[in-house]
This record gives C-alpha cells, sequence and structure tokens, in this order.
C-alpha cells in the first residue's frame, strides 16, 4: 500500500506502461496480453499499438506460438527504432557502448582515463573516443537518441551536476549533463556508476527484473547501486549507495575519507595492493617481491599470485572477501534483497574472492533474508555500468519518442 | 525515472490519489489545488470530490485563507467518517489505540504481554484488551472499520502471517491476520511493527512526510523500518530492517541469533543490562549494586542510575551509543535518508544516549549524507508503532470505502 501517490498523466503514462511491458515482460506481448496485464481497454492499447507502430518505436514480431487456433501476434521494441550510447567514466578508464533500441551492442570500446585530471581534461577525452566510436560505425552524434552517462561519484537528479565526489577531486559541482549536452547536441542522461552498474545488471545481467536488487561494485573503491520496484534508489539527495564507507572495524586502518576501518580501507582494490606492499616491505615470504618498486603491486598482481598459488596473496584476498561478506550480510539483513550482484574490477577474481564472501555473507546475514537472496556475479562484467547507461538511454529516448 | 511501472485501475487511483491528497498535503487542499497539484481536470476532481463529500469521507471545513477574492473552500477528511484501531504487539506489552478517521485518539491503553508465551494466549490477551478499550467508549466491534496490528517479527504481506521470528518462538508461519479478522469480523491490515513505528512518525510524528524516513526501534531488540517515497519498504521477501543483527564486533558477544557483534547483542535493552549485571558481578563500582539479586538489573536501572551520576551506567550507555551511532552511520551512508528517527523504550533514555548516538553517526557518515539527514527523537515516544497501525488501517479504511 503506498500511503501518498504522485501525480501523473494518463495519457502519456498508458503509453509509458505499455512500451515497458513490449520491452521487458518475459513471455513476450501481444496486445491481448497487454490488455490484461497492463489493466487497460482493448480499445486504449490498440490505439496506443497502432501509433507506436506508425512511429517505428514497435513492431510486430512472428506470432507468439500455442497450441490451438490463430496464435496472437508478438509486438517487440523495434530494434532499428533508433540508437544510443552508453559512457561508463570510471576512475581509470572510459568504457564506451553503442547499442540500437533492443540492447543489442553495435560496437564498444574501453580507453584510459584518470578521472583526477579533472572534468575538463576527460571530458575531452571522452568526446575523442566516443567521436572515433560513431566515426568507426559511419555514424554521426544526430543519430544518437540518447546518451546514458555514468560517474564514480554521486550525482544531482535536478541539475545532472556530479556532488561531494570522494574520489573525483575537482568534479564538485560540474555540470556534466549541461556541458556533454551542448557538445552533442542531444539529450544526455548522468547517473552514478554503481546505480547504472545495477540497472545494466537487473535489465540485461545477472538480475533481470528481480523485484529488488542490490549490485555492489568492488572496483579501487566500493560501492553499492539498488534497483527497488523497477526503479534506481539513490536516497534523498542521491547519495544513497556508498557502502565503501560503511564502519567494519571502528579502529581499523584510515581511510580516504578521513575515517578508520571503512571496507573500503579494508578490501577496496587500493587497500589489497597496499596491503600486499606491506606484507613485501615486512619480508613476509611472497612471489610479489619479484614486483620492483614495492609501490607498483596492484590488487591486479596480487589476484593473479593468488591464483598461482601464493599464500600470502591468498590470505589477503580471503580476508577482503570477508570483510565484504560481512558488508553483504548487512545489506542482506538491512534490505532483503531478492538478488544481490557482486560486479567491478576486483570480482573479476572470481571464486578466489567470491568463496568468502559468499560464505561470510550468509553466515552473517538472518537464514529468512540469507534463503531469499541469491549471491552471483556480474554477468556483465566490466560492461555493467555501461550497459546500464544504456538502458538508461533507451528508456527516456523510448519515452521522449512516445510523447 | 521508473524503468518499469505497474498496471493501475484509472479511476481507483484517482480517488485515491485525491483522499491521499486531501489527507497528507501540508497547506490544505480545496478543488482547485487538488487540479492543479493532483494532475487531474477540474470536472474530474469536482465528480470525485462530490462523491467524497456524499459518503461523508471528506468533508468541507473553513475556507482557505488568502488575500483578495473569495477563498476556496478547504476539504478535509471527516474525523467522525469512521473509526480504526491500532494495536502494536510488543516484546513484553500491547499497546492499543482507538482513533477517528482523522487519527486523533480517542482512548489508548497499555498492557503487559509476554510474546513467548505464544500466539493463543498472546491473542486471547490482546482480544480481552481490546474489548475493554471499546467498551469504555461505548462502542463495539461493528463500528471499527478496520485494525492494524504490528507484531515485532517479520510479516508477510500475502498470507498475512508471522514468518521466521527470531524473538517470537511458536509464532512461526502464524496466521494473525486471518485469526483476527475471525475473530473480529473487520478488516485486519498486519505489519512489521518497527515499519508501523516508522509509518507512525512519517505521518503523525518527528518525519511527516519526508521522502526517505528510516525509523530504528532501540527496545529489548533493535529493529528499523523505512518509508520510502511515501512506502513502506520491506524487502523481497518481508525481511527488510533487521539492522539489529547487522555485525559491528565480528568476534563480539555471541547474540541471540547465533552470529557474534551484532548490534542488537551491543546496545539492545537485553544487552545493557547484562553488561550492567557483569559489572556488578565483577565488583565494579557502581550503585547498580543495590539490586538483589543481580539478574534484576534492566535497562532502565541502568539509565536511571546513569542519569543520576553513576559513572559504570553512564560509560555503559555511551558505548551502546556508539554502537548505534555507528550502525546508523551506515544506514544514512547506505541509504541516504532525509530523516532518521529513533525510537523505541531504551530511546527514552533521552539525551545520554542521543547524544553518543548522533556523535558518531555523523562521525561516521560521508559529509553528504550526515549534512542531508536529520537525526531526532521519536515525536509519539513508545506510541509510534500504535499510530503507525492507526494510520495503516486509515488509509485500508478510506480507501475502501472509496472503491
Amino acid at each position: 500500500m503506498q500511503f501518498v501517490r504522485s501525480s501523473y498523466d494518463a495519457r502519456t503514462l498508458n503509453k509509458h506502461l505499455i512500451i515497458d511491458h513490449i520491452r521487458f515482460s518475459q513471455g513476450g506481448s501481444s496486445r491481448a496480453s497487454l490488455a490484461r496485464e497492463v489493466g487497460l481497454s482493448r480499445a486504449t492499447v490498440s490505439t496506443i499499438v497502432n501509433e507506436l507502430l506508425a512511429r517505428g518505436i514497435v513492431r510486430e514480431a512472428e506470432r507468439v506460438p500455442r497450441r490451438g487456433g490463430r496464435p496472437p501476434i508478438r509486438l517487440e521494441i523495434n530494434p532499428g527504432g533508433g540508437f544510443v550510447a552508453g559512457v561508463d567514466i570510471g576512475a581509470t578508464h572510459v568504457t564506451l557502448v553503442l547499442a540500437d533500441f533492443s540492447g543489442a551492442v553495435l560496437a564498444e570500446r574501453r580507453e584510459p582515463l584518470n578521472i583526477m585530471d579533472g572534468p575538463e581534461i576527460c571530458i575531452r577525452q571522452v568526446d575523442v573516443h566516443l567521436r572515433a566510436l560513431l566515426a568507426s560505425q559511419g555514424m554521426s552524434l544526430e543519430e544518437i537518441a540518447a546518451f546514458g552517462v555514468g560517474v564514480p561519484g554521486p550525482v544531482s537528479q535536478e541539475t545532472g551536476e556530479v556532488i561531494a565526489p570522494p574520489i573525483m577531486p575537482g568534479w564538485e559541482d560540474f555540470p556534466v549533463r549541461n556541458t556533454l549536452q551542448t557538445l552533442w547536441g542531444r539529450p544526455v542522461l548522468v547517473g552514478n556508476d554503481a546505480d547504472l552498474g545495477a540497472l545494466g545488471e537487473w535489465v540485461y545481467g545477472a538480475g533481470r527484473g528481480a523485484t529488488h536488487l542490490a549490485y555492489i561494485k568492488v572496483g579501487s573503491g566500493v560501492g553499492a547501486g539498488f534497483i527497488f520496484n523497477g526503479e534506481i534508489y539513490r536516497g534523498a539527495q542521491g547519495y544513497a549507495g556508498e557502502i565503501g564507507h560503511i564502519t567494519l572495524l571502528k579502529d581499523g586502518p584510515l581511510c580516504t575519507c578521513g575515517n578508520r576501518g571503512c571496507l573500503e580501507a579494508l578490501a577496496g582494490g587500493a587497500a589489497i595492493a597496499r596491503q600486499a606492499q606491506e606484507a613485501v616491505q615486512r619480508g613476509l615470504p611472497t612471489r610479489l617481491d619479484a614486483i620492483q618498486p614495492v609501490e607498483r603491486i596492484t590488487a591486479r598482481d596480487v589476484a593473479l599470485a593468488a591464483q598461482m598459488g601464493d599464500l600470502v596473496s591468498q590470505q589477503i584476498v580471503t580476508q577482503a572477501g570477508h570483510y565484504l561478506g560481512i558488508a553483504i550480510a548487512n545489506v542482506i539483513n538491512l534490505l532483503n534483497p531478492a538478488v544481490l550482484v557482486i560486479g567491478g574490477g576486483v570480482s573479476q577474481m572470481g571464486d578466489l574472492l567470491l568463496e568468502p564472501i559468499r560464505h561470510t555473507a550468509r553466515e552473517r546475514s538472518l537464514p529468512g533474508a540469507a534463503r531469499g537472496v541469491r549471491i552471483v556475479s556480474a554477468v556483465l562484467g566490466m560492461r555493467s555500468s555501461g550497459m546500464g547507461a544504456v538502458a538508461y538511454a533507451i528508456t527516456h529516448a523510448l519515452h521522449a519518442l512516445a510523447e
């Protein structure tokens, strides 16, 4: 029961309902199933569907197979109805994805970028990479219906500005949306990268259509995104999902945020690298001592060494998994998600990290919520946020076209 | 942007929209403001309002004061339109509240009850107390439009059964809703007590109308309830809000759930009492040693002794506040609520507990989310959940009457 409903425009809402149903329904939509499941009259459905067909947003596919009688015509989003681009600006890389309205990827690239260089330099690089990607497909900016852009910090939905970004010095209050809209002359939707990772996995990945999905992005830092009832959960001002800064060890190591014992300071990629560097400096027996100077050891090196049987590296990864498991148990106890997706670069370590995460997460959560959740790796791997940006852009474009 | 919308019935939705707006809008509703803010035509609003007036659900109040011109007629829920009862079944007490449709309390009582006695005995006691309360007002069961009932465990919304209740042995799968509906012959809505506490504070208390409200109930155990966008957040299976069982000290004291270092085992009322008992047994200098046998010392005794200057008690309370503060910082970082309400019996200790909570919660959360949240005591005190049960019942009754 919702205690206060927000206002709506019935004509627009009905169109969006029908588009969303055609886009997301598992078994395929027909005019009859739409009328039944969306709760509109056959006449209303027909009028709207015919309009969407005429505009090329929706198309008729093969007939839905069924026993006896003439099968109804299956409706689907017209892949050729238009194109979008998803851009995931990370701390050290940018991922760019070109897709059609069905979400099928036409082309993509991943390029290095340093978020610490500040917005001017980063935006210029993103612009160069995007134009190169379009050129590789013989396409122009005018052919892109909308852009989805993820950034590794909180974003204001009203202004499209980055707000108070812990790992993005120089980006505070930077108008990402307006800058890119001016540069590209097309609608730009900006979101937090973990939110878009959650969306990507919810639309195309490991948690398709889950009522309550939590996505944990374990990279250099650690962030979370939530999809509740088909909607990104951002909190009151857009700061939700800062799982990297929940306290797990109150007198633990200092975090970049100024507190002690945050999850990120115990189990993020940077923390894993630092622990390995300290192990080498303390003279512990590890093959990581082959990497010189010691500051060059990365979380990736630790993962590789661990996979090759290096005990010190294994211990560091297992302990990181243990702390991630406690944090994930907190999320399970607080939010009771149906699916919990673990993504980001560090999660690519596989079972070495996932096993201790799963074990601790189940051990430390209450039985009911523990039974009710699937804990899975991101199906889209490093592309969760880029595909979330695609999904975001497609939703905007389809709804805008239907106005 | 919502990525999948659920279906709706426009005629019913419009009525509910108008009822909710009249009930919750801060400045008062008129026909003109409804049309403007709900986004319906003047004609649709007039038709629905006239029907609600004719049925006695809504009434015309004094005119909205404004400069110049004839002021519009203010509409309000008709308090005399009907009555509801809210029942909050706690671990050791039941609170019963009789209210009219405006939420004004006609009568209430608080009676001892032991949840460990199991459902048959407890339900019988609740029934006796409810009938006595009605009799005190010369009222009968038939005059109650709906009952809201809170229980201290997770509740299935589909079946109205208690599910996997950690502190409610014997209640597993007990059909609370059906049993009470049969007993009372009226609609019964069952919810988790912390969820209803959140709702009570959101409708009548410290967080009226907040977009994102978190309510932390600190009693013998510790639980949380969330209201996001005017709706109770329950998670995928109804287990959300188990903040009492998030791990804060991974090798800490054993919790009733079987894990170690849960918030509840560090800062719940039972944990506070146990820590004080241990202090006396260890021979620490505290006036609590006057209470014999030592097992009789309660959290309330600790609070009183602390207020009278007992240093050992003050230290116990401060440490509990510190752990509650860390857990609340976790909620702020993860969920970015606009308001965080602290309620339940232990919260009645006042500033002695609230000061360390506020201090630690702000210190341990990221600046943006910390600035964006008001941390406040429950205005309704011990009645948050009972008033939430009233609000729940009124919503159901008004919407049902409008069908």
